[in-house]
């Protein structure tokens, strides 16, 4: 591509008038002007947009780093690009695969200042390690994290998932299983402590064989049914960390011939279209507006704003998983 | 942040000399090197990236354009975010919400040498208008496109959706409505094209009043349903362009106590997880491969290689809305 020194050599003039030209600064006649904008129009010549977010320090780029794509990142990342768009921004997706160097590497970009913001939806490495990274930029995370420099959009997941748990004592639900996604965030800590004092208020045995950790996925929560199957003593509820669980629960138990909610009760979690679609009681979880908020507290930390921020609520969805 | 002048007055040096240093090039003295190292450390100064940029020209970051997050892109964007992490590269989304100067922002960030290369999911903007960003990057599409310059990685639907009519066909349907998608692609007139030959084929009526187009969503699925109800002549098939529709036909088919396959057979199409978990007959539509084969096409001609494309075939996926 032509530079400002090819220009400057067909034009016949020194290459900072070029520069004058382009960044519209400085005096330049008429006529060296129209001299010089012909041979940029000729070489069709374009400044590089990088030297001029060299000057601004500002790239209009935000950054998601999530370690894999799920349903309710699919959510959050609709949400957070489409506000971010409204305001001239676009958004940059990091899928670490759980690589905590690819983690780093979207860090180093922030501090590069290849990225004006970033978003960790759940992080891998140390946050005295990540912390650090918060004077290049604006850093807001959806874990909970207890810091005074990065922001979280987090909900604690303690009185959402009681939600759920008090809908199902009230359904008549006595033998609750609880299907519980990843241990390495906090959000199933906050389930199992819901559990526990459920269990202790109803006095009810919290039966400790039937809790299982580390479910995600449609097919998690089909194969819990190959479990249900062979137990004696069944439960009449469960209780999911997701709708992607309850919904291969609730379609694997609907193969099966079960009957919900005569045969037991499930109650999902995040009220995604899938819960929907397949009549899932749930617990709606606003991912979308936590998302908006995540936008809000990066655009204000940027733009020196103080924008508010939309309440964050969980609330009961009753459909028809449960009585 | 500091700068290269403010180093050089601290360490007592010229800014040519810190330069030299940053960028390892040219001599300098060790004792210079490492007084220039110390105050560089002292000031946390970070060279700025897009400076590099500047030199290279390349930003390793490529772009996805599309008009809004369906089911089917969520599957691309995850296929070709991960094909192009390996290789190092990011992905910048750009959601148009249908705003063709959003759709021309991108092609100027490739111009402007923000990005290193595009792909244009369905385009808003003439191709005439597009194809002139050829020079300044690749670029891929996911539609059909007579180009010499724009390569794609679209798949006649005409022989998928014929697959699905096929088989329909072999289930004993005689009366067929099909539920077509967005009439502004290409795909929707290859399906109706396919429809007409395949009722031509077999001397069907082919029954104009309940051939549907513009259904995208899960909602349109369900909605069906209420013009299915009021009819006397009801089809004993339904062939749709997307397992969203699919599955929202099935799901309030379901919901009205309807019986699939007896009462009608549902063919959906993609092959994406909501088929599989609501057990709906589909064509395999192989998006994660199309998007793999994107950033090939993408990487090959960043790096003037050569690496070969996946073959793409559709496939009918037999499950229990059809006999």
């Amino acid at each position: 591509m032509a530079n400002i020194n090819e220009i400057a050599k067909i034009a016949g003039v020194s290459s900072a008038t070029v520069s004058r030209v382009i960044n519209r600064n400085g005096y330049v006649s008429d006529d060296t002007r129209a001299k010089v904008e012909a041979v940029i129009k000729k070489l069709d010549y374009v400044p590089n947009r990088n030297a001029v977010f060299l000057k601004t320090g500002t790239t209009k780029m935000l950054g998601i780093i999530a370690p894999d794509f799920s349903d309710s990142l699919t959510v959050f990342l609709r949400s957070f690009t489409l506000a971010a768009q409204k305001e001239g921004y676009n958004v940059t997706l990091f899928i670490t695969g759980g690589d905590k160097q690819k983690e780093l590497d979207a860090f180093e970009m922030l501090r590069h200042k290849q990225l004006d913001g970033l978003v960790l939806v759940i992080r891998l490495n140390d946050w005295d390690q990540l912390e650090p990274f918060t004077k290049y930029g604006p850093i807001v995370t959806w874990q909970r994290v207890d810091s005074k420099h990065i922001p979280s959009v987090f909900m604690n997941h303690y009185q959402g998932y009681m939600l759920g748990l008090e809908h199902l004592y009230a359904s008549g639900c006595r033998n609750i299983a609880n299907l519980y996604g990843s241990t390495r965030g906090l959000n199933t800590k906050s389930r199992m402590q819901a559990y526990a004092d459920f269990c202790q208020k109803y006095k009810l045995d919290p039966k400790l064989e039937q809790q299982f950790k580390g479910l995600n996925s449609i097919e998690d929560g089909e194969a819990i049914l190959d479990w249900y199957a062979e137990q004696s003593d069944k439960p009449d509820g469960f209780a999911t960390s997701s709708d992607a669980v309850a919904a291969g629960l609730v379609a694997e138990a609907r193969r099966r011939g079960y009957n919900i909610p005569t045969d037991f009760s499930v109650v999902g979690f995040d009220n995604i279209e899938i819960s929907r679609l397949l009549d899932i009681t749930t617990i709606d979880y606003p991912i979308a507006k936590q998302a908006q908020n995540a936008f809000t507290i990066i655009f204000n930390q940027l733009l020196y704003k103080n924008l508010p921020l939309l309440p964050l609520e969980f609330d009961l969805i009753k459909r028809k998983t449960t009585r």
